[in-house]
């Protein structure tokens, strides 16, 4: 036998290992689970603090609203109302309007007329459901909350509350008198979508912004722009969106406010990335002079004053949209070779007694200093504070990507940290499975307080080099809820009764509330994510 | 080398030249196409007829609608203008209402008030866009069609007709005026749903259904029941969707109404199937006796009145539900086995001096005659045709599926006749490129006129093993709209003019349409049905 062959055999062994496992893991799944436990609480996240009874309660599809405090007015609230009116009221009623129902309002009352939305908004709520009375103050559904954002949160638990019962054709709160105080372990909770390595349509950015907030996910990390495309319009730099991918895949301003907008009625903010200098090939098609020369086009060219103009421009034109506090300036993979291959980049080095490295510091830090400019917090990923943590604006906000054990570092320096270890929350990466993704937690290894305080949260990343329109949103779910529970609920309302497999089945559930609500939600178990169900087959064990 | 190795080995080459021609299939997509061919017509499927000239003209976003004609006042005209308008208008214009539009108004004629929708329902439409002028009689687009469901078919052309500007970010039509006068080639363009594999939530179904008509289709054969579950309530015998995976896992009346009504609203008729004699294992958990026995439990139990009184129970209850004339009775794939092997039921065939194969007659005899007592049109699946084609009802439909060669002999002997050929229409064949779907045809030997128009037409088949709430769509698109164009279009509009590389860039761009509306339509040129794009690109060239 030839070498070439042995080595072939050899993939082939691997491959036949890998078909083996795949039977193996698949072949667990052939138990059947009739009927869901009904001893579980089936809410995702699980509140922070809950306690539930034995009534079941109807609720009637005609459900009012009533509204009270300085902030009840809100049309995010009325807004909210309607959605979730839609969601919970999918299926006809018998006889509509017929029956005498237990639960006839809707009580929100939300103390703050404040909208802005910004990090760290109060999103706690107290949501209590009990049976209307005519001696009790409580009138079917009463939610508090200081800010609309926490009226928002519980309406989606409220939501998750209310099931359609096939029999008696209501809807339903079972396990009432319900009484939940929530509020969420971080105040940071991501999901990066990647519209440079596939253009995403506004409808499918809207449709990811809506299903995170079942999640009760609070950040859209838009990585608008890298090496591959330039889709975004910037009314500065006009020639900059020459870069997409084709004269359809572009986003006008206007598309931009109109997502702003979309997600923050949802209480989700957009923390927009311009990703500089690496990852930014793309810049140069509209102006060719960002490349240190049309034969190296990466990183942007450090030695012009107009690289910086245009960084500038583009940020002063987002500042106008984008109205969250922080912006991610990338910072990553940064292959500086371009630089000094190219005559004018290199004597401009020489000129400044700088290497390489010291020009890629000089680059992050002459972005961050734009952005503080503009009042923006600058968010870079950990390349430069592996690099140059000790030159880094004190407000910048590090986030962690290529492994575990970043943020205690980070936090140790005194800087705020996103925990993304790609090795569990990227969600390209098909190969993890959801309980490792559950189990992950940002806080891992940081056991001072104070320190803890400095982890903003985490963010599962959706790179797109595989990921586009078509099967974006189940290469996120289930697994990006996995993620948001573990942001949202912390450890405490999570660990101690919950084995893997009451959260498994928790999250199977989840995963088909998400299907019911027309989110595209794969399958929990699969050895890769995405994957098709491997047979027929209930929602509720696939 | 051990023997095993050898079949091991033998295995693994398989696999390595499939790998090797999954490389190559994929490296042609290296070639890299900036912009769209603008010579090519982007509208799917092709109108019948149509001129076109150069005027570049714009849409007021807010275009108001005119109606005429005993069948203009519909409902679903006005609801449909209103979703149309809602596509076209995505984008936010730079200054609503500030422009000075060349077309202001929509203005539709429809003649007859006759909203049934039935097969063979009137679906031919004039339309015209051109400039608003003071002295002519066209005021910007007109409309012109006998029922309102020719005029949704021409609203989803205006739609396709109506594309946004990036630099004027006005909506404009290119290449007008426009004169088109169309009309479909098939009465009959379906699409097969399988709900018992896989339960596909209501909100799943409404996005399939909608999705339909962006490319026409108008019947959606929903394959309600089969063996793993029977999801559906049917009130007269209500243990029967004790079937169901799960409780949750169910469609209830008002549910299905819901479906018909939303479907009607686009010009869609659902054809309802209840399978039978096999395909039914799952109608037992509700009622045993419809088995042969608890050990052996399909097909139904031929011997029992009990089994067909099951049967006219939920046809009449069905009946109430579902107002298209053609129901579809299934009848393919029984084994009848459990028939000779069970003594009550062999018993039975002896008595009634019947063979097995017989009793399979007397069946699916007997359930046409049930079917067309309450005033139905059956449709079989060709076994039955193959097995006893002259004792079939005349009415019959018959459904092909097995392989190709199959309408050629149903339409010899006077039979109606649709197309699936599984070989190129069964949209779970993951391994049938988009071409072959698309230069597939009904009417494929078969040259006698009047027997060409016992063809209804066709239908691509989504049978629900692996495919999910997750991956329907994109399992649906864009493959299902290739057999739409052909039923739709015509040999006379597709073939002439259009060579695969023509055809190929307008099906990419109607997949890429579909994504901008939201639907997850995979790329059109991958191997692999489905298939998640192989690496960054534009949507117009994967």
């Amino acid at each position: 036998m030839r070498s070439l062959e042995m080595t072939i055999l050899s993939s082939f062994h691997t491959l036949f290992i890998f078909f083996l496992f795949f039977a193996l893991v698949n072949s667990r799944k052939l138990k059947l689970r009739t009927e869901l436990d009904e001893s579980l609480t089936y809410l995702w996240p699980l509140p922070s603090e809950f306690t539930s009874g034995n009534d079941t309660l109807t609720v009637d599809p005609n459900l009012s609203l009533s509204v009270s405090g300085n902030g009840g007015g809100s049309v995010i609230v009325k807004e909210a109302f309607e959605r979730y009116k839609h969601i919970i009221f999918k299926h006809g009623s018998k006889v509509a309007g017929s029956g005498d129902y237990d639960i006839k309002q809707l009580s929100v009352t939300v103390h703050s007329d404040n909208e802005e939305l910004q990090l760290g908004v109060d999103e706690s709520y107290t949501l209590l459901v009990a049976k209307s009375n005519e001696r009790s103050i409580v009138q079917g559904i009463s939610i508090e909350a200081n800010s609309v954002y926490g009226a928002v949160r519980a309406l989606e638990t409220m939501s998750q509350l209310c099931v359609f019962d096939y029999v008696t054709k209501d809807v339903q709160v079972q396990n009432a008198p319900w009484l939940i105080n929530d509020k969420p372990r971080f105040k940071y909770r991501g999901l990066l979508l990647d519209t440079s390595r596939h253009y995403l349509p506004i409808e499918i950015i809207k449709q990811v912004i809506e299903s995170m907030s079942y999640a009760k996910l609070n950040v859209l990390h838009w990585h608008i722009i890298d090496e591959e495309s330039f889709p975004i319009e910037v009314p500065t730099y006009p020639n900059l969106w020459k870069g997409a991918y084709t004269k359809m895949e572009r986003y006008t301003v206007e598309d931009a406010y109109d997502i702003v907008n979309f997600a923050k009625m949802r209480g989700i903010n957009i923390m927009a990335e311009v990703d500089v200098p690496g990852h930014a090939e793309s810049w140069g098609k509209g102006y060719p002079d960002l490349w240190p020369s049309p034969n190296c086009t990466e990183p942007l060219d450090v030695s012009k004053n107009f690289t910086f103009d245009v960084i500038s421009g583009i940020l002063s034109d987002m500042r106008k949209i984008f109205p969250f506090e922080l912006f991610h300036l990338g910072g990553d993979e940064v292959n500086t070779d371009c630089w000094t291959s190219t005559p004018h980049v290199e004597q401009w080095l020489e000129d400044h007694n700088m290497t390489a490295k010291d020009a890629y510091q000089y680059f992050v830090l002459r972005g961050q200093e734009i952005a503080i400019s503009q009042n923006w917090t600058p968010v870079n990923w950990e390349e430069t504070f592996n690099t140059f943590a000790s030159k880094l604006n004190p407000r910048t906000v590090v986030h962690n990507w290529l492994g575990p054990g970043v943020c205690p570092k980070v936090v140790a320096k005194n800087f705020r940290c996103i925990y993304s270890n790609q090795g569990v929350w990227y969600l390209d990466h098909l190969d993890v499975p959801w309980d490792e993704v559950y189990y992950a937690d940002p806080l891992e290894d940081i056991d001072d307080p104070q320190q803890q305080e400095l982890v903003l949260g985490g963010e599962v990343c959706m790179w797109g080099e595989t990921a586009d329109a078509s099967n974006v949103q189940q290469t996120i779910w289930p697994r990006a809820a996995a993620a948001a529970e573990r942001l949202w609920s912390g450890p405490e309302a999570t660990s101690s009764k919950n084995t893997s497999s009451v959260v498994l089945q928790r999250l199977e559930y989840f995963r088909c509330l998400l299907t019911r609500r027309g989110v595209q939600a794969a399958p929990v178990t699969n050895f890769y994510a995405r994957s098709p169900p491997t047979g027929p087959g209930s929602c509720y064990e696939q």
